[in-house]
């Protein structure tokens, strides 16, 4: 491993190396400059959205070494805005360069088995789950979580990709062959009233900040909108930011982190945790002094954490494929903060740009 | 002149060029990428502020016809972050690409003596004046005028720059000599309890939304605070905005405008007019869901105008020079938003960033 950094934030007009230049890497890219940092985007698409507000954009494969040692030596430290890094890529990365948030919560959340493994040993409470391999393996699990359930690849998924349900036990050779070979886990359905996250952050120095919890609604898999507050009550409110604080500390983790949690009769189940910011707090653009993007950035650099506190009510809609279209009407509306991605095509599913509807306490 | 840009919004991927590369070019860039625009910054001095969050930056000088005439090609719309822009390098550009805010505007906040003759003309009141090209003139403009009066350059003037009081007649000489040659107009001294802002905006369709007046503290010539809201009476705060809104008209102005107003006891004089983003609208980024920056983005490529409504109270401090040293202790502070400008060097008077202390409403 390399030298770590030198104590204290990283001095101003410093670089921050960013793996992937989609919509988030643009939004840390921009908080990073209201810092007076400076960014360096590394992504092997073309013309990425943080190429439009970043002093410099790295076009190149995951697998392409030199230009990740060129990489490397041109910035001053190395985060990611995507979970799904080729490991060789993050070894030579890490020989060269301090890399935060830390390996293993990378390692933890690129592997939904491993993700849930070390959740529970937490003491933290999961959907039923059990690794699936082979047609042999599927048939036990179904006889052990029961239907419905769903048959998860373990690796690289993301926004409802990679996942098939299960109704009823005829339906598992299809979801098998769905997973492609992948290896693959199987989940309970879990009974929840609501799923609510929470964005949490760890300092340098340990130190730990949450948002207040959003409530989360999904379509077709993809993050439709998150309103703030969540209904929960002030316990299920200090159980959220708990878990999500142990979470953290057990990582000895850097910056900021999503987790996703189900609200049931039963208390707080953890759904999936990711190690970056999270779409599920863009909401903090327009109701914190200090929002996602900023403490991620602040985090990683060695600043003092923002306390988290809201001034704002929130309510924040993904804008997907042709919902653009609705564009021209909320701008026109009060109160509402446009954040487009610069992305030059709509097409189904793809995350355009999203609004945040703010309403003062 | 060049042909007018089709009606209806600048399409997505559009490239906005904005003359000069400071902060107030860095804070337009990001609004820009926020509604999805591409900036390219034209700046003769290397290493801009504007240029770590801009897509494209053109180091030259505004007598380089050959860049000038380039950055026109490669731009969609052209703006300005600073009204001291040579006229032969906007004579060049306007035969290539629209300016926005038109000329006019610019012409007028480039002399003293036509802004306040354009203001008078208005209606609008002013601190007397008188314009001064000799010793000669001057003394009959302190007969008129009076003591203490402050003479300035009539052009090039900011933060102070080119001018000096006359608090008795015997000070003239040395102040005419402080001109080094260059035309002045004399000013008297207003007598105002505090001085107000407004920064207002026009759009396309000749809409019109004003920001709520912050209160400004200067010190040294420089802006050092801004207050939102402002002492005034419902009455005072609706003839700020009526003066604002005629100066808009009168010009048939598109884009933002910072109106400065001394509040007297006669009513409210306005002091200057800047045909841009204002220092002293830094307050919305942190208290509105559309900023002045996003405003006037809104306004040069054609899209609805935000409404200007404000969900917290907010107060903006300058950061300048060596209140760098601060910026550790308002990294912990509740509630209190920072942006730095990338400078790398603190020096005298420089404004190195601001923070913007916000307290919900």
């Amino acid at each position: 491993m390399t030298d770590p950094l030198p104590p204290g934030p990283l001095p101003p007009g410093s670089v921050i190396g960013i793996l992937g230049g989609g919509q988030l890497g643009r939004m840390l890219s921009v908080a990073a400059a209201r810092l007076g940092y400076r960014c360096h985007i590394y992504e092997p698409a073309a013309n990425p959205p943080a190429g439009d507000v970043a002093c410099r954009v790295t076009t190149a494969s995951y697998d392409d070494a030199t230009a990740l040692t060129e990489f490397a030596g041109a910035v001053d430290v190395v985060t990611y805005e995507f979970e799904n890094i080729p490991t060789e890529a993050l070894d030579l990365l890490e020989a060269l360069r301090s890399i935060r948030p830390c390996r293993p919560a990378l390692a933890i959340s690129q592997d939904r088995i491993a993700e849930k493994d070390f959740l529970n040993g937490l003491g933290l409470a999961t959907a039923p789950y059990a690794r699936v391999e082979s047609r042999a393996d599927l048939d036990v699990a179904l006889k052990t979580i029961g239907t419905p359930a769903i048959l998860k690849t373990t690796r690289l998924g993301y926004d409802g990709k990679g996942q098939a349900r299960i109704m009823a036990p005829d339906q598992a050779e299809a979801a098998l062959a769905a997973m492609q070979g992948a290896a693959a886990v199987l989940e309970g359905f879990v009974s929840f009233s609501h799923e609510v996250s929470v964005i949490a952050a760890r300092g340098l120095d340990g130190s730990v900040a949450c948002f207040d919890p959003g409530e989360n609604v999904h379509e077709a898999g993809i993050l439709r909108r998150t309103t703030v507050p969540a209904r929960l009550s002030p316990a299920q409110r200090s159980d959220a930011v708990l878990i999500a604080a142990r979470i953290l500390n057990a990582l000895d983790y850097v910056g900021v982190l999503g987790v996703e949690l189900f609200v049931t009769p039963a208390g707080l189940l953890v759904n999936e945790i990711a190690p970056r910011v999270h779409n599920s707090g863009h909401w903090t653009q327009n109701g914190c002094a200090v929002d996602q993007f900023e403490q991620h950035i602040r985090a990683i650099t060695g600043w003092p954490l923002g306390d988290g506190s809201r001034h704002s009510d929130v309510v924040m809609e993904n804008l997907i494929g042709d919902d653009i279209a609705k564009i021209p009407a909320i701008a026109g509306e009060r109160h509402a903060a446009l954040h487009l991605y610069g992305k030059p095509e709509a097409r189904p599913g793809r995350k355009m740009g999203h609004v945040n509807r703010v309403t003062p306490r």
